[in-house]
């Protein structure tokens, strides 16, 4: 047989096998800092699906794994290489096949970045409405291995919902064609659905075939402070009792709220936490809907309630909730968490992270998608001395997400950090089921091996 | 081994267990009359998941197919019996276990009726969309393992998009436990998805949690008449890319029209086709989309556009539509299929089925779901003397919704009548993958052995 280089080589073409190490290393992490990362054999940058398939047809042939990548935005490890595997980079495939306004669909190439993809629908009034926070540089063949969530799911869902069909290459080398075209289908098993969110381990997606819907107003844009938490939770529970469903509702507790003042100089009124939310139901709709979530906010004791219909000013106040992050690495390196818990146990899980923060002698600060409860408890600590700490604490808030009887991954996925959390959230016939299901389609362990289930 | 009688009856008690064959005989079939029925050895009607788990284990170990019944309103066969099976029907497992308004969710049994779940949650300000148009005896066991659809699913998506999370009896007589009582939850595969639709072939749906809505506002009704099909269909495709999503938008022809006009003793203006539309946003919203369906009904040559936002007129408008089944049954029996076409292919499906109704010399019927271009061609029949002819249009039928890009169910299912359609639909790698599937969760082929893949 010939050396796996050559027949990569043959397979993709010179330019697009990557073996030099100081190259490849760039692509053996992604933006989780505490999952383990291998040493990959090659990078390879496939140009189409065909091109695709040789590969996967290549790696299997030899018993060498493979591990898909795209942008490498994830927060789970999952992208992470394994120690002389291939890593499958999809950014070469980036065309936008077809936006049909008819049907309201685009049909995809996986390494799109989600950005491009809502700047070429708007230009025919038409909205996908996924929008992790790294929309800016993610891919959608990531968002939808991670079935990613984002800032207005707790109106229009998550990358699932979105979704009409899939072209996968498996583990044979052959090209599986999942879904329709058409809203509504039920013929056969929802493959579709059971490759979104599969992290890479049941085969490579090469194009997708996305819904997309009307584009929603301009905005409306609320903003409350509280002096305690359990206000703060007390006003989501308002909210959704009162039956709205804004198209955003973020909340951030005091250590966020801290940081960014400090990091944007500004006064946010301080307290101890801040509900951002958003109406784009337009016109007197969006008016109701506001009105709704600001008595919400007062019944619960809010300090302060502000509204305004002005797109700009409702960006400034979003722009608070975007900072989280930068300000946070004023002070060390950033670990986030992403459990999701029932909506009515969101001011428990704060109060749960503060004991947490102070039993390890860390900064935790909590900030996430209220409406959905699911929150993003982050770690702040020195990569140097406290990865330890960190890890525990790390460890701390799943447990708590699950106690709370929330799951321990809302949106960015298990991949090589969370298998055995995996394990315990599934229970034994539940895990049992998913190695059934990864053994049917991928019996030799080709992709992605040691992601997702625990060893 | 005890006789199979007598170990059913220590699992589920003595008046669980019916094998009168005058009795069971009830228990045979479902609605849709092309599709063959075997006798069952017996049939036994559990009370809860632990039973359930019992009567697995019992027909595992004899080697005793199970089929699973809801109902008994589907319309593929996928509930008719086996012979010499058992068929587990799960009427007496119907409680509404939980309705949490504070996370608008809901735990139910299998054999809740849907209508029972949809008044119950109501009286907490609550929404269960799925509304299939046999609402009124169907069970949520039935509309999981089939992915119902219905009226509202133009905005309100179907039967998956409502299910959070479901406990299933597997093969081996386990209980698993898929999903989760948050909103999102990415945490391993998307094992809930894919019970969802699997029409009874994978395992026992024992127990689901459902999210539900907020009640939406009472709909404002728009009904408008078409001298030609096209215009109707062009009505549809202006709907859409207006950018209007209403909350049902169903279609019927000439030959609906003329026959529910018979029936009601009514003028529905006559006309090639009808549109009813409806808008549950409420308020102003409302307005503004009824006004901008009757400016695409009016653009596409409307004859007549009525709109109404009193509740009994729209309820009324809506009569039609739903007697249209009860008035073809003055000209014989019917047989209706479901294909789902693209949006801009309802005018072609419509004109098609025109041409299969001169060919076989059978009345055909078209009504629909209009706003996902789900449409039901209905062919009228003799059953003594014309199931020939019904079944050769029925299968044209499938192959003209396949050559306009659709699919072969839109919402019904393959069950026992459509296998050999659903491998051409999937093609060789994707029947392979279901197969595999299949085999992965139910080895021996212990559920539903004869529906939905081909021997
Ligand atoms: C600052 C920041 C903010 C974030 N905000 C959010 C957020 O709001 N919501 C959210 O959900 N996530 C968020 N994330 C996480 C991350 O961006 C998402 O998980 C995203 O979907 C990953 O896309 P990617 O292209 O970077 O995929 P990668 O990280 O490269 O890969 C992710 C997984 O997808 C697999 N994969 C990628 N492409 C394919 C393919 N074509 N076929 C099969 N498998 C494939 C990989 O094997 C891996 O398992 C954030 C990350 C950062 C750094
Ligand atoms: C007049 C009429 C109108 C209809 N309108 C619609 C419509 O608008 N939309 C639509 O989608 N359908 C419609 N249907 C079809 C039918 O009502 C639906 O498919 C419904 O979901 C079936 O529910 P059921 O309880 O009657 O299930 P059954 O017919 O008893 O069973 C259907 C399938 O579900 C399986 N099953 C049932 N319960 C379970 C369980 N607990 N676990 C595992 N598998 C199970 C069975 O094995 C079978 O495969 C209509 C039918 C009629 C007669």
């Amino acid at each position: 047989m010939r050396p796996l280089l050559a027949r990569l080589r043959s397979a993709v073409g010179d330019d697009a096998v990557l073996a030099d190490e100081d190259v490849t290393a760039a692509y053996r992490r992604d933006m989780m800092p505490l999952a383990p990362a291998g040493k990959p054999a090659a990078v390879v940058l496939p140009a189409d699906a065909g091109q695709v398939c040789r590969v996967v047809r290549t790696c299997a042939d030899a018993g060498v794994p493979i591990v898909v990548r795209g942008a490498g935005s994830g927060l789970s490890g999952a992208a992470n290489a394994v120690d002389g595997c291939v890593v499958l980079v999809t950014t070469r495939m980036d065309r936008i096949v077809e936006i049909d306004p008819d049907n309201r669909l685009a049909v995809v190439e996986p390494g799109v970045v989600n950005l491009d993809l809502r700047t070429a629908v708007e230009r025919h009034g038409l909205f996908y409405p996924p929008d992790p926070s790294s929309y800016d540089w993610c891919t959608i063949g990531g968002n939808l291995a991670t079935n990613a969530g984002g800032l207005c799911c707790v109106k229009y869902g998550v990358t699932t919902d979105s979704v009409l069909g899939l072209d996968v290459v498996l583990a044979t080398g052959e090209l599986l064609r999942t879904g329709r075209r058409t809203v509504k289908g039920v013929a056969g098993y929802d493959l579709t659905r059971l490759f979104v969110g599969s992290e890479g381990t049941l085969g490579v997606i090469t194009r997708a075939t996305l819904a997309l819907r009307p584009l929603p107003q301009a905005p409306m844009t609320l903003v409350a402070t509280f002096t305690t938490t359990r206000q703060a939770g007390d006003a989501v529970g308002r909210v959704v009792r009162a039956g709205v469903v804004p198209s955003l509702m973020e909340i951030m507790d005091r250590t966020c709220v801290e940081a960014v003042e400090r990091h944007l100089r500004t006064d946010l009124g301080g307290g101890a936490a801040l509900l951002v939310c958003q109406s784009d139901a337009g016109g007197e709709a969006a008016l109701r809907e506001l009105a709704a979530v600001a008595k919400a906010c007062e019944a619960a004791g809010a300090e302060l309630v502000h509204s305004t219909d002005d797109p700009a000013e409702g960006r400034d106040l979003l722009t608070a909730r975007r900072s989280v992050l930068p300000a946070l690495e004023a002070y060390g390196s950033w670990l986030t968490d992403d459990v999701c818990v029932p909506r009515d146990r969101i001011a428990d899980l704060i109060v749960g992270c503060e004991g947490i923060a102070d039993d390890t002698g860390l900064r935790i600060a909590v900030l996430g998608h209220a409406g959905d409860g699911n929150m993003h408890p982050t770690i702040v600590y020195d990569p140097a001395t406290q990865e330890a700490a960190a890890r525990l604490a790390f460890d701390r808030i799943l447990d708590l997400g699950l106690e709370l009887g929330g799951t321990i991954t809302g949106e960015h996925g298990v991949g090589k950090i969370k298998q055995d959390w995996l394990a315990r959230e599934l229970g034994p016939v539940g895990l049992r089921v998913h190695r059934d299901i990864k053994h049917a389609l991928d019996p030799t362990g080709l992709f992605n091996p040691t992601s997702m289930l625990p060893a």
